[in-house]
């Protein structure tokens, strides 16, 4: 049974008040793929979907979920319940489920914890959200540098268990300093007399305080499936796993997507009210550069009075700018995401823009000032929307990559601001350079 | 140092000849970070940079380089050198390389390779870049359920190294038939006299032809660190891990952002020609769209000419209309991307967005009326442009919402065509409305 057949079964079950037959489904999902059957529904749905859901198997469908569902999901909970549920849960899982927690059911939660899990808990909640601390597992197991392979798998046999996603053991020394990373498919293939401290590998030690884009970044280029948390003398804290760098890409690349169009919320099914808020404060800020362009037309209302035409073209002067900026700006913030913008290479980059702007001005104001000669017959007002739109493309592509440039050198998040800066300049400039021209040029 | 000096002193070197120098920098560099170099260089500069690394490690260099840039590297390499460059790679990440060549190449390329890895990188090549098989890696260590666990480390003793990132042994049955995972960490912890058949997993194995979204999303919902790749049969043919889910996943939200944009490239120095025609297609798309928008402005030309005031305000009709219709398409590509919206929560969620729309519609007409008859004077005017806001809103969220859901059912990328036809019908019905409601109450 496909996801969608499961949901569409799911739903008629639960409308229809058969809840023994939603039970059963649930039963043969899997917590992550209960999340997803969450986030797909509306509200009223989704608690009760999620009243029937086994206490068990809580804590893992929270821990799947997304943050803006799992905050609303965990608003139905009482701080025991929420204990209850990270009960069994990896540590990382549980502080990720609490960190967005009230500080006050934050403590009550801790407290029903045992102390053994209460400690790992809260040191991952010392730390930012958004750091490696943050993001690090405190299951880990650590061995000497000084003890042979064959003492290593006595002890992991006597252990019996490993936490889960364990590829590689933590080597430290008495100060439990981090020392390096012993993989398990080194303990199966050296030879039983080896020492730990010779065939294991010097491996990648993060700072707990390095924020988690560094982390995605430097699990990406080293292909890793886990490393070392340490602290700032170097002490072994815990591990991140691959699988929680995972999920960082994906929020990030997801964010990105979403705050290019002004939206903050992730939940599908947000309240209205909420969402409404939400997207009311990037309207606003359009509508401001709305009117800005707007005051710019209101200008020149005489020559438009005179000649309609120009009312008719100059969307197109306006809009094409803004296409064309766009392009550019996408790639200068995506070069900005990756680190690979530096004094060296922006003058390149602005050049090629430059070149990309001109070459696409030329081809489309030739053809734009050939339609609008053609449809009103005027050759000057050809030329002139032909010039308007060269001038636009080149201030465009300019605009484009200056513009996340100098938000980044502000401290400004240029994903999130750079567009609608970029709309109000191709507006203004489209709107004034083709109806400037045509005030000078056209006018009698 | 970090990438931005590292990159900054190198590219010093380079301009001034100082090759040694560059050389000597590039072997502090991992592999990744020297791709990383490359992508951030303009084409003279890449090319120079590229003579001067070790022979040795452009194989691992190309691996980690973006498709675009890696193609470029390739045209400067005769296939010899190529496959040189492939020799020590995983099977996955030569055949990567060799999936970008001409079949000429490709062949010349197998042609050189020893006959044993020539095997394995045909069974990837003959599968799709984008489905499972050309993800996979078939260099795997597989053992048989009936054999103890003594045996499996007695085994895996004798071959003295595991592949890259073996977090698990395959557990195949006489016809090479995959019957189960054998993670490395059950392997150390599990008594010596278990028999595999007993302790290993179900496991999940994934048919080598689903597409590679499919693969990213088992592995993201069940967490895992690598998957059994099978054929129809149910044959064990590789294994699939996460490092390369990551790639794709990161590949997936950068073509995500940049199909908003309408730019095909990945290469931020791609040359200025090919960079010109890629986007002048998006370009010549979106001005098909203004010229459709001038078109309904010139049907109006009569009752502009009257009330130049319609000329002055109009674009805020639209650009509003068009900004909340964007947030609401974002919504729904990406709950149609994550496979969570079906027949069964459409109808919820098409109210929500009207609900939103509408809620955002009354606040901002009402706002907008009011800046406009202060501004002219005419209290008509301002109600006029307010009920054009709120049903250029209505439409908006209804746009936003049916035109991805229409693509997907004709089977045309939603993230792709949405945004231009979004913002065709914003314009149009935005300056239909104002224009239309101008010229029936208040032409004289």
């Amino acid at each position: 049974m496909t996801e969608l057949t499961t949901q569409a079964s799911l739903l008629e079950a639960l409308e229809s008040g058969q809840y023994d037959r939603v039970r059963e489904l649930l039963a043969a999902l899997h917590p992550s793929e209960i999340a997803d059957l969450l986030e797909s529904l509306p509200a009223r749905s989704r608690e009760m979907l999620w009243g029937l859901i086994e206490p068990g198997q809580e804590g893992n469908v929270l821990s799947h979920a997304q943050d803006a569902v799992r905050a609303g999901l965990l608003e139905l909970m009482q701080p025991e319940q929420v204990a209850d549920a990270t009960i069994g849960l990896a540590t990382d899982d549980a502080a990720d489920i609490l960190q967005d927690l009230p500080d006050e059911v934050i403590d009550s939660v801790l407290l029903s914890m045992d102390a053994q899990n209460r400690a790992r808990v809260s040191t991952i909640l010392s730390y930012s959200e958004d750091s490696a601390g943050g993001l690090m597992n405190t299951d880990v197991v650590s061995v000497r540098a000084d003890v042979t392979v064959d003492v290593v798998c006595r002890y992991l046999r006597q252990l019996g268990k490993l936490p889960e996603h364990t590829d590689s053991l933590m080597v430290v020394d008495r100060q439990s300093l981090y020392t390096g990373t012993l993989p398990l498919s080194s303990v199966l293939t050296m030879k039983p007399d080896d020492m730990v401290g010779e065939i294991m590998q010097s491996g990648m030690a993060i700072p707990a305080t390095t924020p988690d884009h560094e982390v995605t970044r430097i699990f990406e280029q080293r292909d890793l499936l886990s490393a070392a948390v340490v602290d700032e003398q170097g002490k072994l804290l815990g591990r991140i796993t691959v699988d929680d760098v995972v999920d960082v890409i994906q929020d990030d690349a997801e964010q990105a997507v979403f705050s290019m169009a002004g939206l903050g919320e992730d939940d599908m099914f947000a309240p209205v009210l909420f969402s409404a808020k939400r997207r009311a404060i990037w309207l606003g800020i359009n509508l401001m550069t709305a009117f800005l362009a707007s005051w710019v037309i209101g200008r020149f209302e005489h020559t438009i009075e005179q000649l309609v035409a120009l009312a008719v073209l100059m969307p197109i002067v306006a809009s094409m700018g803004g296409n064309a900026g766009i392009q550019t700006l996408t790639i200068v913030v995506r070069g900005l995401a990756l680190g690979q913008l530096s004094k060296s290479n922006v003058p390149s980059l602005l050049l090629k823009e430059f070149a990309v702007g001109a070459l696409n001005g030329v081809v489309w104001a030739c053809l734009v000032a050939l339609v609008a000669t053609i449809w009103f017959g005027k050759i000057a007002l050809g030329v002139i929307i032909g010039l308007a739109m060269m001038v636009n493309l080149l201030t465009a592509a300019a605009a484009g990559a200056l513009i996340p440039l100098t938000l980044k050198r502000l401290g400004i998040d240029p994903a999130v601001a750079s567009g609608v800066l970029l709309t109000a300049v191709t507006d203004v400039v489209g709107f004034m350079t083709f109806l400037g021209l045509a005030t000078i040029f056209l006018l009698p």
